[in-house]
């Protein structure tokens, strides 16, 4: 068995932000020499994202709508959490509806996708640096 | 490590529908003949989900109106997303309050499953063929 | 490849209670003996998650709300699957917006976690005993 390992870093300027990351980790995939396995694409900190979805710029806008309607930022001290001084209460909601992590099997060197799967990074609390895991076990 | 592959395809004659695949998953994962190991179940279309729940009619319908609740399909010009000319920006949602994948762990060349977990395949924009994936890695 | 199976199981005293596993799942990834991989932990029963989030007790608190405004455990009534004479069908919902599972990746024999992600089980219909899987599989 062969396992590969990466770190991504995101710090985005916005508060929240949907970053399409799918040909970075296609890339990984081909370094990792792996033919046939299962990759591992997770985000590090507890206020982002990463899912699958479409690259449709609209499409984005709802998934942004329909998170904000449902955690919504302000008022912030609607967020037992941010009486501690945070004011991120929402992200960590808004991070849970859209998935810590994806899993992807990888079969013949490649991202085994249908024709829409794209892999997204969810940045619910912005303006620093944090990272993404890829993990890549196979063979 | 051993690794197997296959996809399964449903073509569903309504908008929504949601089908108990497990005596499905679990035929391959004999097939596979890999006794410890992991199995991902994946939808490969973006408004379509895989998850594990009970098979029961009631809850399948408190889902169906849990889903329509929070994302309902109409008025469809609601979803930025539908001004492309489609009609399932609601469909995007549905699958992602949902889920696209399961892992489930094989232990002794069975899916490790609880008493009540099923593998449902959950369509919210039906009427024409989509895939799923099965991967299964292990020895 | 090595493969390392484990079931906890809890047993809450009230029907919603979030426990922190972390430290439990640490140990059996040192048990497992395995140094690169992946993690697989989940509910066996499908009225429980696991998810990973913060350690912070006002945001337990705000996930709890959220969940009861999106999916309220009463009137039982309005949920069909509750006239089978169950009464939990929010736990049912409130399960699959939290997640059933989670995949870590195991780097140099430790979780490969960032700063602040723990490990949590998630109960939505306590009061008697449930199980979570650990399976490991690497080298």
């Amino acid at each position: 068995m062969k396992s590969f390992t990466e770190y991504l870093v995101f710090n985005t300027k916005t508060r929240r932000e949907y970053i399409n990351i799918t040909d970075t980790v296609e890339k990984l995939v081909k370094k990792s020499g792996i033919q046939e396995g299962l990759c591992l694409v997770n985000a590090m900190h507890i206020t982002a994202s990463v899912y699958i979805n479409d690259a449709e710029s609209g499409l984005l806008q709802d998934f942004d709508d329909f998170l904000e309607r449902l955690a919504p930022h302000a008022p912030v001290l609607n967020y037992r959490h941010n009486r501690t001084g945070e004011d991120n209460g929402d992200a960590h909601i808004k991070r849970t509806i859209m998935g810590r992590e994806v899993v992807v099997a990888i079969t013949g060197g490649k991202l085994d996708f249908g024709p829409w799967e794209q892999i997204y990074y969810g940045e619910f609390d912005g303006g620093r640096p944090k990272r993404v895991l890829v993990k890549i076990i196979g063979e």
